[in-house]
């Protein structure tokens, strides 16, 4: 089989790396590309990694260009794929990389977002509960947020298994692609090497419903999350660091082995033997996402850490995992769970 | 006023940085520096920031090259301390900048060194209640440790004016130079650049006693603490992010409140205009600490932030801080509240 | 003696040092600071390492803001400087952070900048021959740019003492604050961390003539200059590694003994003993700059290495340092050598 | 076809990036690891970014571990390969990734490496003119160094046919993987992080000769080269610039179409189009080396300037390229040119 792929906003993180792993799929062959102030330049002058793309123009993200394909991953600011999902047909398959499809509950998206929800999609965390077979045969999937991604991974067993209280505190480290490629002062080089500072704090990140919304569903009760997001001198990664309180009686060996069960057989959820913990260099463009937990004794407390790459498995990679589900390909197909280190 | 102060083990991180900034202190004329394996050698070598002093040559750290001093700066491993401070006189005003005498409670200090206690000194963090007090006049300081620093900085307003429940939840990133000078594998910048990881999970980290002491004491009950240190790809600065539930019926006006009360009048530790969060890049080789507080309404939890340079306000600026108010010197003096930035 | 000085561009990097200098000379007093779009904003937003200037308000860059002041630094966009310094009395001190003022040659800067010359001013890098004396009394200062001041320092003893043939090949690495504060795409952090880019290749960049122009100056004859600058991922600093072929029979002892000359007394140009090299971290803050030289006998080059802070030796720490000799103030005053490593 | 294949000295980072490309080559089964003080160890403990074998564990570099094994790639401290390869068959395919076997001339092994020359073998940098047929059915390979792959890569073209004068003026910036893992003081990354400084100036670094011998090859005479090396703030990656007076006559129309027809239809050395420079981000992890290259009319020199990941183009991928030329596989096997970036 092979599939043609377009991928609208090639020109921003999410869409070159979209890029660099379609270019080593097997099954994919890659048509058009399109930008919204770059359309009309080279590719090669955007992307300077994308060898091989390097003399592909970029076209306008319009419904002509991208009619066509059997799979359209769209990297668009959030707000604009309803609109360009509309125009294609109910047979093609849509991958959205931005938020508009992710949370189910509208007032939730009117909070945070302050426009109208436009609904809700397959959701592509093949990990979770009950994921992956909502995924089979999709022709629309949301793809998580990168925090989300990072947090249910290192949480859900936990939540799933009854053995944490329903207040979840996460504090995460994110690399600074996760900001995106739009110019802005506090995320010059200058700025960011050298420092770690924290941001939408006290509930504001607008990942925070979509962490709610998967460690919820995972419990079977609403869990609250206070997350703290934090910039780190890094150009990708994030690490979570995620503990609530475990429920009385719950000993280390039981909560290890209710992550062995969770994540056994997962080909991008690694729980990493005792004594090894997450660092987000070792997944630096893998799919993977390293998984370690432990119980504080003193404090009665569950801590459970993720380290993933925020453009491969936070983003691009769990788009093409999620496409291989949806288009009945083995889930592995064109990703890697190797990182590049050092 | 002059005094004499002699700095052992100056070849390190900490050594280096007391001496950076007694190099600009008015009062102090900088007499012997000693090593270990580095003894013999020039400093400028070892130290090659230090251009004023590149011509002094290492002693070794023995009893009749510290004494004559009226400040005697310990920059040691931990354990090497007490054997130190036995040999000089009362009257000389000693600063340990290591773990010895740090904790008060034998049991705590055993349990996370394996090894006798030493006893306990005046403690210096000025900005804690009481502490600065007992600095006054004191002949032995003990300097905290710089996560403790930070997160007793950060949460103490909230705990002695009995507004956070007794479970405090802390993730903190530091940057490597915390980590020490000895080459250890995990510490080459070719493994720490681009990296998060986190170390001493569950509660590990020897710096976990003394931050549940320094709340326990602040809140007049123990304090539990989930303490989470992470290595960030920084040379300076921790970013600590807190957080504890509220009780009941705090809001965030009385938050603020507080916290503005706790830290009026403190040249060393700023609470920040509300919206603007700590980095850790606006306090590069200063003395301050910026701290921003808000309530979570979402799950009513306080978080509190604090940013600081590990090895000035964190260590070396610390210490001459305590030792200005234990000799009556101005508190400020020798000490800058501005960063070194972008 | 206390002067009264006023910053115009003091939401940039260069204003930000200046100010950050300025706060710790004893014979300072920081008056108006100005802004373009910044105007009407706070300082401690802009800059918020700079803590006790938080509450000052930035005003507009206009002549009756900058007048009644001793000294005015302008650090503007090229081009502005003379209009501004027009409206200033004579007796005024106007310190230009711009490069308006720094060539001679009207030919050379037409053909640089595109726009007429306007004139030039007495140059600000004391330690070039005749540099010093030119600065005593001065009321108007060009400051160097950061690169000329690297390479100037590294070359002039060697040009100077005619042991040098006149084509120096120079390639230097720059920290990002050189490139400025307005956000461009290739400047973001995410482009800038792990990467080394050269830009302005082929003689490009507009300070290739006054490199020429002060190593023309030292040998008394044309010197050819091939620059290349590269882009490091650090936020300050420059390492500029410049050659040139020994003139005949010049011996490794002679060339030493040249620069241990030339370089004798400079409190801020500091020749390293022999066998250590200059690096930037070890200058990161401190108006120093390191200084070695060899001679590589396999092909007859002259080796000289110099590192500096761009924002301080190379811009705010040079502009005060000529500010000091200007007002007959000791050089030294307000700078330090002493770097914030590690 | 499926090969086997050992690697002596699992644990380094060359170690670790050749498994990182074995992994995804199709042809190649991994066989023995081995390791020296790290024999006995798991490997996910030391390179754990390397998932799929993170359970092997390493063996001791023994000459019955190494047997029946198609290929053995060395990657042994220098003056150690050679008691290795005697013990394997001569038709095992040893590729050694060490200096032992890269200079044929014994002196400048013996001034360099003060030690007896070992030989040479077949050079793997299949771009040089004649490399390629070297390698085809070759039983021995010397891999080259990385500084030297960057330099000759750039040059080669200039000299090869006949556009340069014979004296080559060159500064390289590498990350500090290049330096390898074993942990010194000055490649913590305390002192790394925001820090540029050269090493080996003047001629020293052993990488001298081999450059010299490729670019003298190139050029039909022997070419002088001044080289100095400076250590980078990032992990990976090598930015070379490079310059030599271009002969008389030489306009930069005829050096750009000399470039073009060296590197046509190179799949691992690309000519970027005209205004485009290297950037060593956009070949993290790639096989690609980036090249531009100038004729700076002022000087009359000719600029060239590479891009190249240092553990990739510059030591594992170059092995495995040169691999697949030995035994006869389509070149580009298992290698790909698209960077890891932002």
């Amino acid at each position: 089989m092979t599939v043609r792929a377009a991928v609208a906003g090639a020109s921003g993180y999410a869409g070159g790396e979209l890029l660099r792993l379609l270019l080593g799929h097997p099954e994919v062959a890659i048509g058009a590309l399109t930008g919204h102030s770059s359309a009309g330049q080279r590719l090669g002058g955007l992307q300077p990694h994308l060898s091989p793309l390097a003399d592909r123009v970029l076209e306008p993200t319009a419904p002509e260009v991208l009619a066509g394909h059997d799979v359209v991953f769209l990297a668009l600011p959030h707000g604009q794929s309803a609109a360009v999902a509309e125009q294609l047909g109910e047979e093609t398959l849509i991958i959205d990389c931005g938020a508009d499809f992710r949370l189910r509950d509208a007032a939730d998206w009117e909070r945070f977002y302050g426009s109208p929800h436009a609904g809700s999609w397959p959701y592509g965390l093949p990990e979770l509960p009950g994921a992956r077979e909502a995924l089979r045969g999709a022709r629309r999937i949301a793809v998580p947020g990168c925090y989300p991604t990072a947090i249910s991974l290192a949480l859900f067993p936990a939540y799933a298994a009854g053995l944490a209280e329903p207040e979840a505190v996460v504090v995460a480290a994110s690399g600074t692609s996760g900001a995106g490629k739009a110019p802005k002062p506090h995320l010059l080089g200058s700025e960011v090497m050298g420092s770690m500072s924290p941001y939408g704090v006290g509930g504001g990140h607008r990942h925070t419903p979509e962490i709610v919304q998967n460690l919820s569903a995972a419990a079977g009760e609403r869990v609250a999350v206070s997350f703290t997001p934090t910039l780190a001198p890094m150009a990708r990664g994030i690490l979570a660091t995620c503990s609530a309180t475990a429920r009385p009686g719950v000993t280390a060996g039981q909560l290890r082995e209710t992550y062995e069960k969770a994540l056994a057989g997962e080909p991008f959820a690694r729980l990493l033997p005792e004594g090894q913990w997450p660092a987000t260099a070792a997944v630096y463009g893998a799919n993977t996402a390293q998984i370690q937990v432990a119980l504080d004794e003193a404090t009665g407390r569950i801590i459970a850490i993720s380290a993933i790459d925020n453009l491969t498995k936070g983003t691009a990679g769990g788009a093409v995992q999620s496409m291989n589900i949806a288009l009945g390909l083995p889930e592995e197909t064109g990703l890697s769970t190797i990182g590049v280190a050092p």
